[in-house]
């Protein structure tokens, strides 16, 4: 359906101008001062327009487990994890809502979803996951999270010479899944990608990468997985290969202008060349390095490289939310601590970019998304300025990226779609998801793992901790 | 007035716990399960009750600034701060009040203003502040922020031999001043105190700290200072002292268990033993330190150490907001970065306490506020959980802290009396004041300021970066 929003606020190269903007179809039409209105008339006073944001590297069912896991390391974080799962097919259709839902309520209209599956439920997993993001209008890629290695094997062995459990899923059941998966569900044309996002080299074979490779360029589809997350990665890597991990992907040919790579913490100069030259895009995930431990993703290193960097919010139980605009504030701010050089610094403007081109660019749509441009679909977000955590009135970009904004989003659309209006979703009932969400859920404590006891000493034996 | 809050969810050592609380007068009077009702009832059925956070370190008026400033170290940030002054007391009180409605939308009670003075309408500053603290009912202690250097003398002369100007008031017309406001406005028992808070060793000379001493000595006044918060003022102490600010400020007699010193960024491990032995309390302002590339304070050092560590917000314009929560989660999960052995780590529990009986400790009221126990002054604040950003339902302090926690602010007692009540402050017209700072500002692009210009080429120069 047309529409016209009228003298809004948008950001230009050069500072702030107001316009009108006519988006005709699911596309900006034209972007001018006063246009004659066509369509439905929005209006666009006080108000902010940005393209929207790419939340490009979460895992909805995360959602469950918020707030819940005590402070740990990714490792040790992991098998608390994994000892309180998401079995349930309605949970994981609510969980995509409200990740969804946060993410457009934070300025994001694209979420790139890293999806844990059920064991034995693969299948039905994306399906449900895909029904929640068509339910609510978000455009959507899921990249199933898939390997062929028992978690154990995801720490570093160093002459301990554990035995690993064969893990329950060969890389070939795998792929013949994933494959399943693509014919399936794969529909970019309406907003829903599927990408193929092996979990990481941590724990996942040759065969399954490579079988991740051949699928994506068979079907032309985005790459995505876990890199260099940790430092005990980092050590895995030479241990499995002899070299670091990014030389390693690159050798086997995983690095492309359409592979995402989630974290990106521990990379040395030369790895940031290898990501540089491939073109391949970094996605920061500050809030949940900083939970977990995980360390500063070189992100100042990466721009000056030329590398793409993108943010994510990673998934709930380890950030512990879905708000775009707190990731790229602390992703943005966080790295002022690493550079005495502050003309090197993030400002607001600049991570405007990073999270929408760059998370397009991330996802190869930059052609399409992440910037208002005549042409480019339309995926907008319209903030109200006169919301009290926006004001007084300065700078509104560095208000919004810089400052603690609380509900001020009015408005999204997606593929010209009204999917936000007035500040809630148009298409589901948030109030029963937040009832639902109470009720398939209780107030417990602390979680007590016994995973985590079985993997404890060895992981502190290989980080040169002290016996427990 | 008497008042009963039933079935409520509280913090213990070693969990949670449902109860009642009821509260006489201003104080805690009884906490058991099933408690005879007496007063007003407030139900706390699905809510948890926590003491109430001190915002340990904030700068009101810097609310004009909100988002504005570029992306600079803390010299160069200041200059624009300078540049862009707030003349009009209107404004004061506004930004008093704005700065005390987001902490207590946040969960605090209290509010340390190091207060920044409109010169010539000192005393009326404080006035105007007061004014809107008094107003919407917040505990407030405000350190009118005093100093006798110009703002060039804050970065170290590295032998360029730079003419100083004089500034325009003396130690004496300082302290004058200071006297005067500790006398009339120094109201403890009302919940309103004056600290003695020289700016910091960077703009103050000695004859400053000495007389600041020596008046919250007379009155027995918390004193609070700026300490250590860049690299700069690390050099700057040398230069000036021949030894660390600490060390200094230790010889002249300015740490004590009254003393709370924000920011603390650069101590070495003989400065932070100088601070566990005098019981000084550091104040961490984590947003603030990351904004302005102070650095990462060594928070886990200071645990380690025995020293008593509060959270703040800093200023709004290096933070750029009063969000406890936020402040809380970034202080808590950042300096998981710094230490592999993840059990030195702040859990979500630990968090709390520090934001409450932390912040209490620093301003020497750790026997009135801080914690839930009988006889203490009913500063609380109740949380409701079933607020969407709250779910699911997992481990509520775990959700509170490390979520994003949206309005999630039920009510606010302090001194007993209900000052925040269906997540509105129940004094003041919340929609007016977001009528006023609308009014009182407009959008502005970037600053230009001349006195950066003046200042960045010798900044550089000692900072080591290269020439402009």
């Amino acid at each position: 359906m047309d529409f016209t929003i009228q003298k809004v606020l948008i950001l230009t190269d050069t500072g702030y101008r107001t316009v009108d903007i006519r988006i005709e179809g699911d596309a900006i039409a034209h972007i001018a001062p006063d246009l004659e209105a066509r369509g439905t008339i929005v209006n666009g006073a006080n108000k902010l327009l940005l393209p929207g944001f790419i939340n490009a590297h979460t895992h909805s069912s995360e959602m469950w487990q918020r707030g819940l896991i005590s402070p740990y390391p990714l490792e040790l974080w992991l098998t608390q994890l994994y000892d309180c799962p998401v079995i349930n097919l309605e949970q994981i259709y609510l969980s995509a809502l409200g990740t969804a839902a946060e993410t457009l309520l934070s300025g994001g209209t694209c979420v790139v979803d890293h999806l844990v599956l059920i064991p034995g439920k693969e299948l039905e997993t994306v399906e449900a996951t895909i029904r929640g993001y068509r339910e609510i209008g978000i455009r959507a890629f899921i990249g199933p999270l898939i390997y062929d290695r028992a978690l154990d094997a995801g720490i570093p062995d160093e002459g301990a010479n554990r035995e690993i459990e064969p893990f329950y899923w060969t890389a070939e059941q795998n792929l013949n899944f994933l494959q399943a998966a693509i014919e399936k569900f794969h529909r970019p044309e309406e907003g829903i990608g599927i990408m193929t996002a092996p979990t990481g080299m941590q724990l996942c074979s040759d065969a399954l990468f490579k079988g991740c490779i051949e699928l994506s360029d068979r079907y032309n589809l985005c790459r995505h997985t876990h890199l260099l997350e940790t430092k005990a990665q980092e050590k895995l890597a030479w241990e499995k290969y002899g070299c670091t991990a990014v030389a390693y992907l690159d050798r086997i040919g995983f690095l492309s202008d359409r592979t995402s790579l989630a974290h990106c913490v521990w990379l040395n100069d030369e790895d940031i060349s290898l990501l540089a030259k491939t073109r391949s895009t970094v996605v920061h995930n500050p809030l949940s390095n900083l939970r977990l431990g995980s360390g500063i993703a070189p992100v100042l290193k990466y721009r000056q490289a030329g590398v793409n960097v993108a943010f994510g919010c990673d998934g709930t139980a380890s950030s512990d939310g879905q708000d775009m605009l707190e990731a790229i504030k602390i992703g943005t701010m966080l790295h002022n601590t690493t550079d005495f050089e502050y003309r090197n610094w993030i400002d607001p403007k600049k991570a405007v970019k990073m999270a929408a081109l760059g998370g397009a660019t991330g996802i190869k749509l930059a052609d399409k998304i992440g910037s208002l441009e005549v042409g480019k679909k339309a995926d907008l977000v319209l903030y109200d300025l006169t919301n009290l955590s926006l004001l007084p009135r300065t700078d509104p970009v560095g208000l919004l990226i810089f400052g603690r904004p609380t509900r001020v989003v009015d408005s999204v659309w997606v593929n010209g779609d009204r999917i936000v209006a007035e500040g809630k979703p148009t298409r589901i009932d948030i109030e029963k998801l937040r009832q639902d969400l109470f009720q398939y859920s209780d107030w417990t404590g602390d979680t007590k793992s016994s995973t985590t006891q079985k993997m404890e000493a060895h992981y502190r034996h290989v980080m040169g901790l002290p016996g427990s």
